[in-house]
């Protein structure tokens, strides 16, 4: 049987497997790649950020251990694009899936960067359609850290979910714009600390805007995800999300959305491969730094000359 | 007089429009670009990265202070890639500017993403090489925040600071892999605080590896910015880093590394225009978000014929 066929056959260890190709971008990925997309489509994708020690790993638990419960199977994926030194997984993790093995139908899968960021974002785009077209129902995208990267990661999935502590404080300050245009629903976790009041009312205040221009509220739900308070009406509004956008009346334009998303993810990934293996090769990259630093040719003129090889040959 | 006629005669105004340019990406950069970089080259360019509260703008604004009152003239790059949707200078850079105001060798710019990330590291490394070829002598650059863009901006600095400080506690356990791997220098600010000499001598630790590797030695400087207490030192090492770059016996590699991360800056930089414009516009988008939708097509098929497209014409 071919790692193909056992995963479609259901064969977790094939899935894993996958997964593994698709971190090394290996050169089975175009084969494999397009048939799973064949099976994918039906997995509903959240995607959960927030600044460290939000409580993050602790809120993505409970609520993948609620899913299972209804007998769902869940994937989570959690991606730490801080770290590009770190690889396979961390001891955190190693302890996430010990507490949530006595649930057979959650996938629990770490990613950290392997060279640039901007490949870590897309390829957890295809490890979570590869958890899609293996029949995962929910898959829960979890990212550590607050930068760009991050949320283009949570961004791209269907609900977004921003995770934020009474004490944030100024770091809040610092990263409430960006965090802002990207959430769909808000969160206020360790709500029983001081503080959570105040916090919930400045978001709810900076989101008057956004909500007088759809049909979305933007709810705030506060929670102990550590004592199981909250959670269940997050999941709620996880729920109303999903209902809104594939039963609102603008679900057309959100399925449109979310195939050019993807379809931008593919393309900039196998971009990527194909300008290191067919332009920029060591080789000719020698030859253009030897231009440069002889000053027969700078950074500029190589690039436009390249472009323009690829553009003429185009017409 | 035209603009760079302006800026080459040392038009602070003209320098201030120009980075507009590269910020907009205007159509007037492929004349420009190649213009200015043949004026650079003599400028050294210091990244300064650490967690939110770290105190970086303050020790920035020092280590400027002290570089002016040696005449040099210094230009400063504030980049926060966490908030795409800011835009233009914030409340905080304004008050920073009219405290550098006194020293006119200083030229202060802030930078916040408007669209992808991947665009906001690449463009600070133009408006840093048009300060360069305007004659700053020495350019700083600080990324709010520690995600992947964040590191690529500073790491693709000469020297690269890392700022810690006591009481980061556990968001700093979630990023040390990374910060630790880029690093050249490691400063612990707001030292008078508790804890400050359990972290300098963890960080000591973990660096020992590293140390034994190469002929620098990763010092650690605690710092009062604030106080301007350590900032000198921090300067001396600095300028020891800069020596090892130049002088050491690495010095020609180094040189070699740097151009090919200006090569790839500049290249990926113009790929993204020529993708946008020639590649998928909107026309084409389309087209293809409809193949998908109908299920005549999928994103990785259509990925790879575009590329197979562009790869049978170059030969």
């Amino acid at each position: 049987m071919s790692i193909l066929e056992k995963f479609l056959a259901g064969d977790r260890l094939a899935l894993a497997k996958i997964i593994s190709h698709i971190e090394d971008r290996g050169p089975e990925l175009p084969h494999l790649l397009p048939r799973l997309y064949e099976k994918a489509g039906q997995a509903y994708r959240v995607g959960l950020t927030g600044p460290p020690g939000a409580g993050k790993s602790t809120l993505v638990d409970k609520l993948a251990e609620k899913y299972a419960a209804e007998s769902k199977s869940i994937g989570i994926i959690a991606v730490d694009p801080s770290s590009p030194f770190t690889g396979g997984a961390l001891l955190g993790d190693r302890i996430r899936m010990q507490n949530l093995t006595r649930f057979k139908q959650i996938f629990i899968r770490s990613m950290a960067t392997r060279g640039s960021a901007g490949g870590l974002a897309a390829s957890s785009g295809d490890v979570a359609m590869a958890m899609d077209a293996f029949g995962m129902s929910m898959i829960l995208i979890e990212t550590v850290g607050v930068g760009q990267v991050e949320l283009d990661i949570v961004d791209s999935c269907d609900t977004t979910v921003v995770i934020l502590v009474p004490e944030s404080g100024d770091s809040i300050q610092a990263l409430k714009a960006g965090l802002m245009e990207i959430a769909d629903i808000f969160v206020i976790n360790k709500a029983d600390r001081p503080g959570a009041e105040y916090i919930a009312s400045e978001i709810s205040m900076i989101l008057d805007a956004k909500r007088k221009r759809t049909d979305w509220l933007y709810p705030i739900v506060t929670t102990q995800a550590v004592n199981d308070i909250g959670v269940d009406i997050l999941k709620e509004k996880i729920a109303l999300h999903r209902q809104y956008l594939t039963a609102g009346p603008n679900a057309s334009d959100n399925r449109r959305r979310r195939v050019e998303k993807e379809l931008m993810r593919v393309f900039n990934l196998e971009l990527k491969d194909y300008i290191e293996k067919q332009i920029l090769t060591d080789k000719t990259l020698n030859y253009y730094i030897d231009e440069i630093l002889s000053g027969a040719s700078n950074p500029y003129e190589i690039s436009e000359a390249i472009l323009n090889s690829l553009d003429r040959n185009k017409r």
